[in-house]
C-alpha cells in the first residue's frame, strides 16, 4: 500500500478484515506500506497491521513478494505509480479520482489494457458501489423494477471547510488535488450514476465557485510571501472549487444534475441519489448507507409509497458475512466488500470492476464540467471513452 | 350545537364546509349556538358563522326546526344533554369522551336504543377513525393485508402542562373532565385500536401519575381556601392523571400496550399507532396524519421496507373531495368527514359509527383502567357492552 | 372570481373561510364567480358559495357592487382580465404564473402602478410563501439566522403525466398554459428561492425536455388532422416542457439548482427546498408542509443536528388562527393566508406582496430558462425589473 | 473466549479491531477460543484469527498465559464459567444477560466481589451502552440537558421467528435460554434504561405471550416423542416467551413502558428509546444507530424541535478513532468500544462498568417481571442489589 493516511488507514481495516469475513480463494498477507516520512511510516505499519514500511514506492513495485499494490496518495501521483505498478506485473487497486486529467487517466487505460494481456489486473476504488443498498439499487435497475430512467438527481453535501480559517489543506491546492469538490466528491457521484443506471453522459453544462479565496497555510512561519489574513497568519490562494453544479443528458435520455460541495452546512457527508423511472423510483442518502428507499410504481395506487428497505438481509449484496437482519454496517464496510471482490476476480482471473477504463469515463466528465465552467456555462459534450459502461 | 370553546371551533368549521367538498343528500344549516355566557356565545355565533345563539341548552333542544344536536361541551353534561336530545328526537353527535362515567354512558347507549327505533340517530365524536390514513388502514386490515394481529401499540403524547405552573383548567379537575390524559387523549387510542383491529380488550393492568399535584387557579384572586404557590398565587388540587400507562389483551390474542401523557416534553400531538400481524405492519403518526406506514410481508424479503403511503390519492378514503395528489389536508378534515358521514347515514336511514354503543366499550375500558392503577395495577377484565365492534 | 376549476375551487375555500378564522378589518363577501360554460358556472356557483354568477368576465369587472377581482383562470387570460379589472379600479389577485410572457408581464406591471396610485392594489398568488413554515423561514434567514447564504437548491416534483396515455389537457399546450413544468411548478420555487433569500437570480444555465410528444386528445372523436395512438384515439403534440432543470447564481453570490419536473414517478407533491448559509441550514418539502428543518451551526457541534420544527405553535406564523399546538393544517389553508394578507393590506391601504413587479421578476427569471435551454444551456444574464426585491 | 457462534464472530472482530482503531495501553492477543465440538472450533479459530482452540472451557481457564476470558455462550453456562474464571483469576467479560436465574447472578456477584479484592476484573457484555449516541444521551443526562426524568419509552422489537416453521433453536427453550425475548432482547432495554437515567427501577407489571407454542426440531429425526406439524416433521414445546411487555416506575418518579418482542412484522431489530425530561426529550432507533433525536425544552418556542444529531463528530464519545464527521459506524464497532474499555480499565486497574452488580440489577428486573405475569399482572417490586447504579 502507497499512502497511510485517511484512505490508508481504512484500507488497511479493509484488507486486515477481509478475510475473517468472506471465504476467500486467497489468503490477505499485508506486506508492506510505503509513506513518505520514515517516521510517520514507521508508527502507520505498526498501528495498521502492516509487516514492513518503506519510504519509496518504487521499491515497493520492485519487490518480488508482493503481487498487489494499493495506491492511497494524493491524485498527482496515481498515474506514474499505476503505471509502473502494472508494468511490474503488480495487480493495481487505486483510488479515486483516478488521475488528475485526462490526459493522465488515457495512459493509465493503456497500462492497464497491456497489462491486461499479461493477467494483471486494476481497478480503481470507487467503494461507494459496495454499499450493500446501491448494489441492490443496480441489480433492481438492471432487472428492469424502475423501467425506462427519466431523472438522475445527485448531491454529494459536505460542511468540512465552512469556517474561513480552515487551512489550506492539500485538497485545496490544485497542483495536488487535481479539483476541489468536484474531483474529490462530484466524482463519486458521476461513477454513481453511471454505474446504477448502466448508462453514460453524453454532455453537460456546469458551473463551479470559490467562496474562500484564501485560506491560513498549515503550519506556515508567519511572513512570507503569501496574503495574510486578519490574525496575521500567513494566507495562500485556494486554487479548487468549493462547489460545483453541473446538469447533464444520458445516451439513453435521462436528464440529471449534480451538485459537489463542501459548503452545505449541516450536512456532513450526504451522497444523496435519487432516480425516477416509468416504472419506479428510488432515493439514497449515504448517512443512512444501510437504507434504500424504493418506489414501485406497479403497485396499486392506493398502496403505493417510498419503502424504506433496510439493506441488511442474507439476501442483500455482501450482507450474509456480516450480522443478522438489522444490524447494521458502517462506511468502512464498503472497502472490505471492494477488496473482497477484487481478490475474488484476480484469483478466477477476471476483471474487476470500476475499471481504469470506467474511471476514464468519470474523468472525461469531470473534465468537460470543468471546461463548460470555464467557458459560460456552454453544453459540453462528453466523449466516450474505450470501454464504455453499457447503455442501459 | 352546544359549546363555542375548541371543540365547537372545529366542529363549526367542518359543518360550514361540508357542503362545499362533498355532495351530500342534504343542505346543512347551522341554526343555533348554546353557551353558558350571553356575550361570549353572541360573539361566537358571529365568528364561528351560527345564525342564532342561546344560553340554555333545554331550549335549543325544544326548537322544533332543528335536527341534530351536536355537543361539544365537557364530559359532565353530555349524559343530560344527549339524553334530552335524543328524547326529543334530535340526532346527536357527542364529544368524546361519551361521558364521565359507565353508568352514564350506559343510560345514553340505553336511550340511544330507545332513539333508534323512532328513527333518531345517534354517534359519538371520535374524529381520528375519519383520519384518511386510518380509514385506508381499517380497510386493509379488514382485507386481511395485516393477517393475525399480534400486537397493537398506541401512544398519545402531549405536552402541554410540562410546565407546573400551567394553571388548573377544566380539563385537570374530575369533577368535570372525569379523567385527565387517560378520557381525554387516551380515549381516542382505545377507541381506535379496537376500531382499527375490529376486536376489542378483554383484560388491561395499568398505572396512572400526577406528576405536578396543585397548581394556580385559573383567574383566582388571591388567597383563598387553596395552596399557594412560590408567587403567592393560590392554587388548587389536581385531581386528574397526568400520564396514564397499560397493557392489555385483544379477544383474539393480540397484546397491546397503551400511553397517554401530557409531559411528554416535544411531543405536541404525537398520536402514535402501530400494528404487527403476521402478514404486514403498519404505522401511524397523528402529526404527519396524511401518511400511513405500511409493511407487506407478503412480498420478497430483499424488497421489503415500511413504505410511506402519501394518502391524498382520489382512491383513498374520502380524499376524491380535496385537493390532487400529494396536496394534504390537515386536522380540521377529520370533522369534516365526521360530519359528512353523519349526514348520509342520517339521510339514508342507517346508523352512524361509532354508536353510543361503541364509545361504552371505550369506556369499559377507561373504567377497568382506573380500577386496575387502583389496584396495584391488578388484572382487571373489561366486561362487554350490548354492541360489540365484531371480531376480527 | 373568474374560473371555478382547481384553484377556483381552493380560492373559493379560502374566501368563504378566511372571516371565520381570523378578525379581519372587513366582511368578505362572494359577489360572482365566472367562467365560460353557463350551466357548469352556475353548478359550481351553488357548490363554491358564490351569491351569482356569470359567463363574461367583462361583466364581473363592470359591476359596481365588487371590490376584488380574483383571477383563476389559465396563464394566457391573466393579462387582459387583470388590466382591465385594474383601470375599473377593482382590486386584484391574479394566479401565478402572471403572465405568459414577459411582455404581457410588463404590461400587468404598468398597470399595477398606475392603479396604486388610484389606491387601487394587486397581488400575485405565489401562495406557497403563506405556508408558515415558509414565512417562519423567511424571518430567519431576514433575522440573519442563517448568515450568509451560498447555496440554495429546489426542487418541484410531480408525476401526474408519467404515462404516456394521459391525455393532452390544457396544461400540455404551449398556446394556452405558455409553458410546462417550468411556468407551472418552477414559477413556485423560483420565486420562493428569491422570497426566502431576500435576494435576486441575476443569470442561469438551463435545458428542457419533452419526455411523450404526443398525447391522446381529450375527448376528442376519432380521426382528424392529428396523430394517432396505437389504440386509435388522435393524439396531439405536447407543446410544453415535461421537465426543466437550471442553474443559477445570486446577486449576493449564492448558488443554485432548480428543478421542475412531472416525469418524477412517486413525488406527487414534493416541493422541496434546501437552503446552506454560513450560521445554518434550512430543508423544507410541502408534502409535510407543518414541518421546517433547520440547523443551528453556532451551537456546539456535539449537539447540532438538523431539528424538526413543527410549525404549529402559535408563535408561528398565522398559527394563532388555528388549532392547538401539533394539530396541523392542510395545503388550503395557504390560500386562506394569502387572502387574509390582501384583505388587510386593501383596507389598510399597504401595497400587498407578492407585487406584479415580484412575478414579473419571477417571469424573467422563466423567460431567461427558456432561452438558455434554446441556446445550448449557454449562461443566460437575468435582467432586474423596476421593483426589485431587497438585497439580502 | 468460550463460544464461537454469533455472539464469538462478533466480540472476534472486536478484538482483532481494537488495537487498530484506538491507543491502548496494552497489545491484545487472541490466544484461544473453545468450543464443544473438536472441528467447528478448530474451523472458528481459523476464520475468526485465534491462535489456539480447544474443546474444555476448564482448560482455558487453566492456562497460564491467558489473561481475559470472555464467555459468548448460551446463559445456562455463564455462571460455572464466569466463576471458574475469577476463582482463577482470569478478568471476565461475560455475555448478557449476566445469568438465567437471580440466583446464579448473585452467586456471580460474589465471585466478582471477591475476586475485585485481588485485582481481578469483570464486566457484563451490555454493549449498547457503547453505542455512540447512547453514550452522548448519557452524558447529557447526567449533565441535566432533560432535566427531571418523566418517561422512559423503551421497545426491542424484532420479527425473526413469525413464521410457525421457524425451527426450536436454543434460544427457544428455556432450559437453556433462561427466557426468550425478555431475558435475550428485554434485557438491553432494561440495563439501557437504567443506565441512561442513572436511576433503577423499583417495581412492575408485566405480561408475556407464547404466540407459537410448538415447533419444527431442528436436524430432528422424523417420529420421537414430539408433536408433528402438518408436514410431519416433529415439533417440541417453546418453553419461553415470544413477547413481554411491563410497565415499571423508577426511584425518581418517573414512569416507564417496555416492549420485547420477536413478532413485530418488519421490525428486523429496532431497540427504540424515548426519554421525557422536565427540560428536554431524547429518542434512538438502534436501526438508525448513528443517530439522536434530541428536542432542547430550553429553547425558543418558535425553533423548538428534534434535532437528528448525526453522532460521528470527534467530539462524541469514541468517535475520534474512527471516520470523518458523517461516515457512519455499525453494530460491531459496539463491541469494539466494549473491549476498548474493558482493556482500559483492566490496566489502569479501575473497575469496568456494567459490572456484575448492573447485571445483577437487570436480572432482578427480570425475575419480577415474570414473577408478575405469572400472578395476573399484580404490581411486583424490584429489589435493590448490593451495588445500585446512582440515583440521579
Amino acid at each position: 500500500m502507497v499512502g497511510h493516511a485517511f484512505m490508508g488507514t481504512v484500507h488497511s481495516q479493509a484488507w486486515r478484515t477481509v478475510n475473517h469475513a468472506f471465504d476467500l480463494p486467497a489468503q490477505v498477507e499485508l506486506a508492506a506500506v510505503c509513506g513518505r516520512d520514515h517516521e510517520r511510516v514507521a508508527a502507520a505499519a505498526q498501528r495498521l497491521g502492516w509487516d514492513t514500511h518503506l519510504t519509496d514506492w518504487r521499491e515497493l513495485v520492485a519487490r518480488d513478494d508482493i503481487d498487489v499494490i494499493d495506491i492511497c496518495t494524493p491524485g498527482d501521483s496515481h498515474a506514474k505509480i499505476a503505471i509502473a505498478a502494472l508494468e511490474a506485473g503488480k495487480h493495481v487497486l487505486c483510488e479515486k479520482p483516478l488521475a488528475n486529467s485526462v490526459e493522465e487517466a488515457r495512459a493509465m487505460v493503456a497500462a492497464a489494457d497491456k497489462a491486461r494481456q499479461a493477467g494483471v489486473r486494476s481497478a480503481c476504488g470507487f467503494n461507494y458501489r459496495r454499499v450493500p443498498a446501491l448494489s441492490l439499487l443496480r441489480n433492481m435497475i438492471e432487472g428492469g423494477r424502475l423501467g425506462r430512467i427519466r431523472h438522475v438527481r445527485a448531491a454529494y453535501l459536505q460542511d468540512w471547510i465552512t469556517d474561513p480559517d480552515f487551512p489550506l489543506v492539500w485538497r485545496l491546492r490544485k497542483e495536488v488535488a487535481g479539483s476541489g469538490a468536484l474531483g474529490d466528491i462530484g466524482a463519486h457521484i458521476i461513477d454513481l450514476a453511471q454505474y446504477l443506471t448502466g448508462d453514460r453522459l453524453t454532455g453537460v453544462c456546469g458551473l463551479s465557485e470559490t467562496f474562500v479565496k484564501e485560506r491560513p497555510l498549515p503550519g506556515a512561519p508567519t511572513g512570507g510571501l503569501s496574503a495574510q489574513g486578519a490574525d496575521g497568519a500567513p494566507r495562500g490562494e485556494v486554487t479548487v472549487d468549493d462547489a460545483s453544479l453541473f446538469l447533464g443528458r444520458f445516451a439513453g435520455g435521462a436528464l440529471a444534475s449534480f451538485e459537489a460541495t463542501r459548503f452545505a452546512t449541516g450536512r456532513r457527508n450526504a451522497l444523496r441519489l435519487e432516480i425516477n423511472g416509468s416504472l419506479g423510483s428510488a432515493a439514497f442518502d449515504l448517512e443512512r448507507l444501510n437504507e434504500l428507499e424504493f418506489l414501485d410504481a406497479t403497485q396499486p395506487v392506493a398502496e403505493q409509497g417510498f419503502r424504506r428497505i433496510l439493506v441488511t438481509e442474507p439476501e442483500h449484496p455482501y450482507m450474509a458475512a456480516w450480522w443478522p437482519p438489522g444490524h447494521i454496517i458502517g462506511y468502512e464496510h464498503t472497502f472490505t466488500h471492494e477488496v473482497r471482490d477484487l481478490v475474488e476476480a484476480i484469483v478466477s482471473e477476471r476483471d474487476p470492476r470500476p475499471s481504469f477504463a470506467d474511471a476514464l469515463q468519470v474523468q472525461l466528465v469531470l473534465d468537460a464540467v470543468e471546461r463548460s465552467a470555464a467557458a459560460g456555462s456552454a453544453w459540453t459534450p462528453v466523449p466516450a471513452g474505450d470501454d464504455l459502461p453499457a447503455t442501459a
